[in-house]
């Protein structure tokens, strides 16, 4: 099955999600879409949400796609369900996979959530947990400076380990916590720098990850897995400007990806 | 959607994916069938494998399961097809969600896999690994002693530790290898001492823990998971003897398990 995989998010956070299906799923082809122009979606009303995340699908289901990643933790909150039953593919969300994920691994029971503001008000992670195993106990925190951290370069070093620090302090008392999900795919470029605060004893949980290996497992159910015949050739469109989008994947992928297209889906959109 | 979890295994390895699947996804009912009466499946032929399977499948259509899982090597490798194709129920079966939780843990693309010889034998593993990426370097090596092991109690101590660390010796050479896959149902109870032997180095994946999750998974996109409305009351039948089935659940769920019931699927399979 030769058809690429859409990956939709708000903007750059996703291309840990796509990092790490082309990490676990090296035949495949993807297309990548970030809403750049329009991020951050948190702040969105929910019919904005619905509407540009559409916008989104829409441009990617006419390069034929054979399974949508929403690789964007608000936009899984508000449109997973719906399109999950109004397209003819596959849809997996972020949510979800890392829900299950943190369940397989907490012995204490005890799991700790870290994501934007919006993501935290939604209790989206704590739904999907309890839904699953209702004695979870979920604590939850909004660490507003990640995404900002992450998309200005600070990754790691003394300054990035200072705001990890402050902004993981509730938690850090938290005795029982034995697992913590990075609830936004912007965190796992954080990752070391949250380990190294957090200590060793706390297991974090990537929602990039998780979603990469559940997307492996989605294919291969639905016999979409691409067989080992031909080099894949990915594809990355955005709709702001290309700077912090060439950063990042600087970052997650050690190389400069040229690959990367300026477009304007909303005129797409009313052009149909 | 209150319908159980049909759960089947040549005996009473595939309790572990069971007692993954109840601490997993505690809300669900599970009903297990191990045909420890013609256990082991590793040395009949394929179409005895296919036979008795289909046997066990047809006892638990009867008991109106949503989902069945295949939690044995051999029968996954000879009936997982055919069954997902034929059944009207999602069917998972426990190699390829142990091949995906690997290739998501490796980092040196290097990964050894223990089984039993006819699963070590049938490349299943090696198969699905290099399926989804090429380029992973595969190590097998049958463990013959271990099943016997496991059944006959000896699981930690002094001697458990001698025959894995003999068993294992072909491995611990192996520097590059960092990820190795249980990929027979009975090791997870051995995985103290096998983790033992290994060292912390090498992370070691449960192909029962990995289904487990990856069941949670499926019944979620297929929206069959159950609300949290009343208490579960799981069903356990053999058809053989109860004694080493007695054992392992109270080694495993550290308790006496009462509803275990003696069946002869092969007369209610005749009597249709």
């Amino acid at each position: 099955m030769k058809r690429p995989i859409g990956v939709i998010d708000s903007g750059v956070g996703g291309l840990t999600v796509a990092h790490e299906m082309m990490r676990q799923l090296p035949n495949e082809t993807l297309i990548y879409l970030g809403d750049t122009l329009r991020c951050p979606y948190g702040s969105r009303s929910e019919q904005e949400i619905i509407q540009f995340t559409n916008e989104m699908v829409d441009f990617l289901l006419k390069k034929n796609i054979k399974m949508l990643v929403i690789a964007c933790n608000t936009a899984t909150a508000y449109t997973l369900e719906n399109l999950r039953k109004t397209l003819p593919i596959p849809v997996l969300g972020v949510i979800k996979p890392g829900a299950r994920a943190a369940i397989k691994m907490t012995v204490s029971n005890s799991i700790g959530v870290i994501g934007t503001e919006a993501t935290i008000k939604s209790n989206a992670y704590e739904k999907a947990l309890k839904n699953i195993k209702p004695e979870i106990e979920v604590q939850s925190l909004p660490c507003p400076l990640f995404v900002p951290m992450v998309e200005s370069g600070i990754l790691s070093g003394r300054k990035a380990e200072e705001i990890v620090r402050e902004s993981l302090a509730p938690f850090i008392k938290q005795k029982n916590m034995d697992t913590l999900v990075l609830g936004c795919t912007h965190y796992p470029l954080l990752k070391e720098t949250i380990q190294s605060v957090t200590g060793d004893d706390i297991k974090i949980i990537s929602s990039s990850d998780e979603t990469a290996r559940e997307a492996s497992a989605i294919l291969e159910v639905h016999e979409l897995l691409r067989a080992d015949d031909d080099k894949t050739d990915h594809m990355f469109y955005t709709t702001g400007e290309l700077d912090v989008f060439e950063r990042i994947t600087r970052e997650l992928f050690k190389t400069t990806v040229h690959d990367i297209q300026k477009v304007n889906i909303h005129q797409i959109n009313n052009s149909i």
